[in-house]
């Protein structure tokens, strides 16, 4: 239901994050390398098979002039979350920018710079989903009630 | 079946964008102001009653420190958008760090600053309903199309 | 009389610079885990309740799109002091902006990203109880005496 | 009770934000010019007369390189609240980081850039008043539901 | 000889200064209008048909997340020029990052943000004909001679 | 062929990887260091005779205030790369924009950061090369294959 | 005893604050123009004839990629003087990072962007040329008691 | 005849290259620890009696909001030179701006970031006094030459 595409695998440190979560919601993936410059027909080919293979939502992570996300997003109508991976010296503000300032008509749903981007791209892939179906939708009010009693323990260990 | 919150009426100029790209898919929304700041309640609310109303996505507009879409999103688990908005002396460069910048486990999916990410939200919303929707899934690909119409009419003007 | 709170326990090692300094200053205070994302509610009833609870100000660290202190500041009339905390790819800058450019009616007295804002934050708490209680404003004075004297010394070790 | 001073009087269309407030407030203050660096001794004098004479605030608006709060600070054990003020080509942003980056030991409280960080710093001398001010205390409440009453009309003229 | 392509027709009023050196170096071109994200198939079909068209260097101006001289680039062996435009919020440091960080193995040569690197791109893409081109390296030679003599004249203009 | 000029001896961890790509090309090269600050004449020299040496590109490596590309192209019609390297506190960022900010008249190719870039230098002088030598661009083209094999492998992996 | 050099003809609105302030304090100038990168043999010139014929100090204006200093300070044992100027999209950020930046051994003494550094330059030169005349030294003094008096009135007009 | 002063005694590691030019072009001078906040007067002290002292140029070095060199300027009409220090989160940018973008009237010369504007410092503190100091300036051309001649046989070992 789900398609994770790195720009590189030595992005996969970072993306893993977003498979873990996926897992946690019982949510099918595939995980795959497709550059949207050393390998363009591929990356296409991913964007525009996956409505009717049945994927619903492309999560795309990147880094340096990070142009993955975006070549998905123009060969799909599907959602594409964008995640900008701080692989250059720039500590990912380049990727930041060229993930988040897409023109008018092709958006991509850009999450946070690395990990912390990563984990919240395979969270928001659950919540789209969970907008049609009710069980994902309970998963994730689960977590979120979860996230909020380690707060609370954590809180409760500087009392 | 889409919320349209916005942190101030001065960003109605902005977010109007994003009603436009609703329309044209046929896709129902409320528009309506609520601070994160000014009005936490009311906010809250809006993103605490969204799924029970059948709001399926919730956008949200602000400026300068835009908590908004952060706030909204700690309130629900449907998917949230935010439109930075460029409102103060930093050109929006503190909406926009503000609003994607999310730590693990509140994503929000973030457009790029101002109208450009306005109309995205718009069309992102329709493409998260169009995953389990045909009819506005097809509306999306006749709009990729005629997208590529217009600008294969500019090329020709050039010709 | 100071409530210390932080957006994650792993903001502790830069916030307990600002506890040294209130014990210097020999000012009662809590310290806790809130977090404006994952436990907004407990966030809310912080802000809401420190008034009755006689505390004077309320200080609050955060990293990535750092929004701890706009939340609490906009339940409470107290003034609360923002910590930016570079814990994100941004070096903070993202903290910072999301801390510092509140929009106009909810200001947040925004220090120095990390540890420096940190201890200035406990520092900047004394000085406003300091506005109405003598004994703390003649610690503050002892302790710009104290800063002068160690700078002085330094001085002399390179003379 | 609070002493307002600008770098330049080209800064008072800013400054005048700030004042606005202070009256909203019923908070007596004075108005002045003070460079930090052509007129470094009044800056100083100022700073270090403030308490003795009743003030209880300061607060500093200056652009470019921004030294006037941080000197200020320098001289003086009260709080003292800083606004940046977009007056060079970098739109603020040497101001903002002159003013809030302060080392370890003088702490700014430091606001937006520009008039938004003018009004603040306004509201933010009332809530360091009216820690110990119940009167003032009570004005700033009654402001705050001002201000969501303002935002509820405006949403209403959306519905 | 040169492919000049825009993002969007808006981009042809900072783009014509690269034609203006074309013109001046007696170098034939197209000029034609191709989106990396709304006509991505008409992008690829310019880059990829462009050697035996007799295409030797391709000339790409975009702005936002400026994805198209990558997409070009990915797509041809010939030298590919991208021109950062400031159609956005951020001055054009989005599309300068977008356009320069490209990743290892599919370069692309980035002049100056909007009219300056415009022009740069006309006199590269010269200069890379001048190569093997004695005539227009001649003529490259005169117009160097040329901006000096202006230089001078400008400066005695003060003298 | 090519000419690789370092602004200082420290600049060749990054640019060897420039050498990389022209000896994967065939391309013969000299590399040398010539500062334009420390050692101008040199520069100059470089610059003023690369043509008649039968140089057909120049690539430039610097730090800091990174002014040799803009020197070595003000006496030269030759193209002219240039390499931003990240080694002073600013992660390259003063290098790239004192690279890339031509003033009209006097291009410089600007690639990415570091070791990227000069890869990327590497293969961009190649490819001008490859404009008129058939055999060049025959290997450009192997090159690019060999890329996409290498990231197709890299899937597959994952599969 | 001055040598004003300007970049470009267009510099000159900004670099006559410069001149003020060298005809204030009676100090001879000359100002003309000369480019880095397309007058490079004049601007080498002024650098290395400018000790023999008596002046004491440069002072260079230039913005985009502003190189100018850096080439004349590298042909030069006297100070000189860079004021970054605003003229590209990156409201100087670019020329300021140029002009500052300078690699060890060749320094440039960096001025504020724009009007501001411009008339910061021709104090400068005053100051440099005051450690040895003492009547300049004099002028200085009186230029300072003046800046203040003026500030003083402003504040007075507030009071 | 230079005073060395540093903002705090952990900025030596960088400023001791700024004494090994003044030692290299046998320059006396004094170093010695004032802070602009810490200990002003000191400060004040330091730049009022420079003058009299026969101290002909300040060299100023300070991280974080680097007030330093500013206030140093405000009490003197000698030559103020200013090295921004790396020692807060933001690579000193912060310090870069807080020292630069000073306003019309005080000018602070300034180096660039850290060690290389430290030992850049100590030249300029010698090329101004060579500018009246004919054995200085003897000195100076010498140094050039060395560079230059290092420079030379750094090329050397690459052909």
């Amino acid at each position: 239901q789900v398609g994770v595409i790195m720009g590189s695998d030595s992005d996969f440190s970072v993306m893993k994050s977003a498979l873990v979560m996926l897992k946690r919601f019982d949510i099918p993936y595939y995980v795959t390398v497709a550059s949207a410059h050393r390998t363009p027909e591929k990356a296409v080919q991913l964007a525009a098979q996956a409505r009717e293979q049945g994927v619903k939502v492309l999560i795309c992570g990147a880094g340096h002039a990070a142009h993955l996300a975006g070549v998905i997003a123009a060969h799909t109508t599907l959602p594409v979350l964008g995640v900008p991976i701080d692989s250059s010296a720039l500590q990912g503000m380049d990727a930041l920018l060229a993930t988040v300032q897409m023109p008018p008509g092709i958006p991509v749903s850009t999450m946070a710079i690395g990990k912390s981007g990563a984990q919240n791209a395979g969270i928001t892939a659950a919540q789209i989903i969970g907008v049609a179906d009710q069980l994902v939708a309970e998963k994730l009010a689960a977590f979120k009630k979860e996230m909020a009693d380690k707060v609370a323990r954590k809180a409760a260990s500087f009392a």
